[in-house]
């Protein structure tokens, strides 16, 4: 069955069918198509797929199925060139990234999201409040508190028709929530960007949350276009101290409630999540997710399980993620070298696509992806082999891999230059040999 | 009370005084010296400290301590040359490391280790049997199967009496194990290089492993010169598929009795353990070890947590030794990015103590470390006042983070070039100081 201008993907699966997108996402993922559409039909898995495009890479999310990985690219108003962000794009999908989001706040952002729709074979995200915020200001000299509403509705259509697969709508920030917020002291208060801009909106206007209060505009949207709304998390922790407190708690039972809506409506959802998080409360969030949200599937930035390592978060956030990911998260956001301190160079969006990649899988394996481990135990015959070509084939980056065995330098014996002759895997098949035997002595 | 020449550190704390090392280091990590000397009595913790040194940076290992991070350093017959070694020393130190092994297998390997020695402020590990078999492959001209066992416990104590603070002995490989890692199919059999070299000597020569035949006269040279032994896992997994099985159980039962028997004389002992582990298989393991040996400080090597990262194996430990160290592993062996490669350079010796330390540190936080979150609670504080000089003062490496600071090029403004003037921090006071006034509206 074809993906048709009567019903969305979740309504077809729902109705029992497979449409066009599941079956191309469950081919990829190497799993039944009709088992992906149960779960896509519960809400439990989600196919970010638009309406107006065919994407060459499909992608699944959710239950039952491996964890994914999500690049953020996109230009700020100190690097406002497209160029740059269209090359990290090809790092990322060199290095494995399941999925991208186009985040750009500085230069020509529709003309950037165009050109990496256009080169891009993946789901590609975006957070529309950002281009009505930045138009709002740039193109109009006005204070982000004086956007437009129906401005940022627009923003959202027109993202909407040109192809965007999943968006970032912090539509469970409320007055409540604000007002919860303020009740208890935090050190980092808001730290997501879109949540701290429609915050703002919010306290000059004296309202409530737009995308909150038009939810039901937002559905109709997101319906017609076949957009899967990713519900962001406005009021996740900046900072361990912050983490799984009140406010959070509170928005997340909100997106439980919007959820429902979006489900009821034939969206697909997903649910964003922390941020950063000691390592012990981990699990505990993946729980409330999965219970305050129906079982949708939940995508996490992070969590990064220290503040204290700039320079560093992609392996913080790989801690975070790997744990996170064995706890039921499904979809994890990459956090680069850059966080916290700069607009991330392409070797940083290739190290933090590799890290959290390494924790998806790792992941994987833990929580029994059918399949997870057969690249480990081909990748472990290599290694008692000796077979370093295989090895490096196996690797997750074999150009890194390749690099490094290169630079034993002068060396290229069957060993590496770490034991030499001293190789525990020649030497434990000498023993054996003796052990087969009748010893030497 | 000093530490003199008839009671050892462990005898010393039994009979509930506080010898000289366990003094300093309670004072180092900030703890009473009468609750460290306890646990030292009673063999959850160790302070490696041989009698003929005094440490400029004692360290305590154990129950109710921050989790230690050791680095690996040393020649191997491709990279002969002491001076690089010694660079990655100054290195490691620099990073952070608590502790350091001189693991060299090339070149003159006994000047290494005094001239190591000299410069090496921390506790410092050898596992001996390598200086053992390359004194008998290199300078008498025999294979490893002929190693004299004399020569061996000549080694021993030579190094004892020269200052080694904690010898890795794999006195726990016998016979009867080797009987029962063939009874299982293991994709990669041995990968310890100190084990294997003991493995093929008793293949060879059809013996009992001497370290466990004789462990009395080991005990008796680590009691008389104060020497912390470190019961190697001469079978732990070498892949994930490997993991957990008979013979690593077997043997660790085996550890567990041998760490009685030293306790019985007065010597101190931690175990080492995995290895390869998927995530899921961490926590089951920390806890054995601690059961079977009796409450025994654990160091690990990783856990890596998958096998096709080779590259990044600094990242798939980081996230392994800080579930390890989270569910009770003490000390953290540094793996670095040349793991299964190549002999690190000085960045990957920098880049494996910097990973090992996040993983400790995020660790620490999740069991509870009194102060653990001071420093993070510090860094969220300086991060919400866009304080970028105490962020980086505060930084697990403040190097990287100036650098990555820096390279914002031109730009020095208040925010970073992630989101410049959309800055999440600065909106979001902007919010606040909206909400405690009247909007804008």
């Amino acid at each position: 069955m074809e993906q048709d201008g009567d019903k969305t993907i979740l309504e077809t699966a729902r109705d029992g069918g497979v449409s066009d997108p599941v079956r191309r996402a469950a081919e990829a993922e190497g799993v039944s198509a009709e088992a992906l559409s149960e779960a896509v039909g519960a809400g439990q898995a989600v196919i970010p797929h638009n309406r107006h495009v065919r994407l060459e890479r499909p992608m699944a999310v959710g239950r039952g199925l491996s964890t994914k990985v999500n690049a953020n690219i996109g230009t700020s108003k100190d690097h406002p060139e497209p160029e740059p962000e269209l090359e990290k794009l090809r790092v990322a999908l060199d290095a494995g990234a399941h999925a991208v989001m186009d985040l750009s706040t500085g230069g020509p952002i529709r003309e950037i999201r165009r050109a990496i729709r256009e080169a891009c074979p993946v789901p590609l995200g975006t957070v529309p409040v950002y281009q009505a915020a930045v138009e709002t200001v740039e193109q109009r000299g006005r204070s982000i508190c004086e956007m437009d509403v129906d401005d940022l509705f627009r923003v959202i259509e027109e993202q909407a028709q040109e192809g965007v697969d999943f968006m970032t709508v912090h539509a469970g920030l409320t007055l409540e929530g604000i007002e919860r917020l303020a009740r208890k002291e935090r050190l980092m208060g808001v730290v997501s960007r879109g949540g701290s801009l429609v915050m703002e909106w919010m306290m000059y206007n004296r309202r409530e949350n737009p995308l909150y209060e038009r939810f039901d505009d937002l559905l109709a949207i997101a319906r017609e276009h076949e957009v899967t709304l990713s519900l962001g998390d406005g009021l996740r922790p900046g900072c361990l101290h912050d983490a799984t407190d009140g406010a959070q708690v509170h928005e997340l039972i909100i997106l439980g409630e919007l959820t429902l809506r979006a489900w009821e409506a034939g969206v697909q959802v997903m649910i964003e999540g922390p941020g950063h998080m000691p390592m012990d409360q981990i699990a505990a969030n993946m729980l409330l997710e999965k219970r305050l949200c129906h079982g949708a599937p939940f995508y996490v930035l992070g969590p990064l399980v220290t503040d204290i390592a700039p320079g560093y978060d992609h392996i913080t956030s790989a801690i975070g993620g790997a744990i996170a990911a064995a706890a039921g998260a499904d979809f994890l956001c990459y956090v680069t070298p850059a966080e916290h301190l700069k607009l991330p160079s392409l070797e940083d969006v290739k190290e933090g696509v590799i890290a959290a990649r390494i924790a998806a899988h790792a992941a994987d394996i833990a929580k029994g992806v059918p399949g997870a481990l057969d690249q480990d135990r081909r990748m472990a015959e290599a290694r008692h082999r000796l077979d370093w070509q295989t090895q490096i084939d196996l690797s997750l980056d074999p150009e890194k891999a390749r690099l490094y065995r290169d630079e034993g330098g002068a060396y290229h014996g069957p060993t590496c230059t770490m034991c030499g002759d001293y190789c525990a895997i020649k030497t434990y098949k000498r023993a054996m040999r003796l052990k087969a035997g009748s010893g030497g002595a």
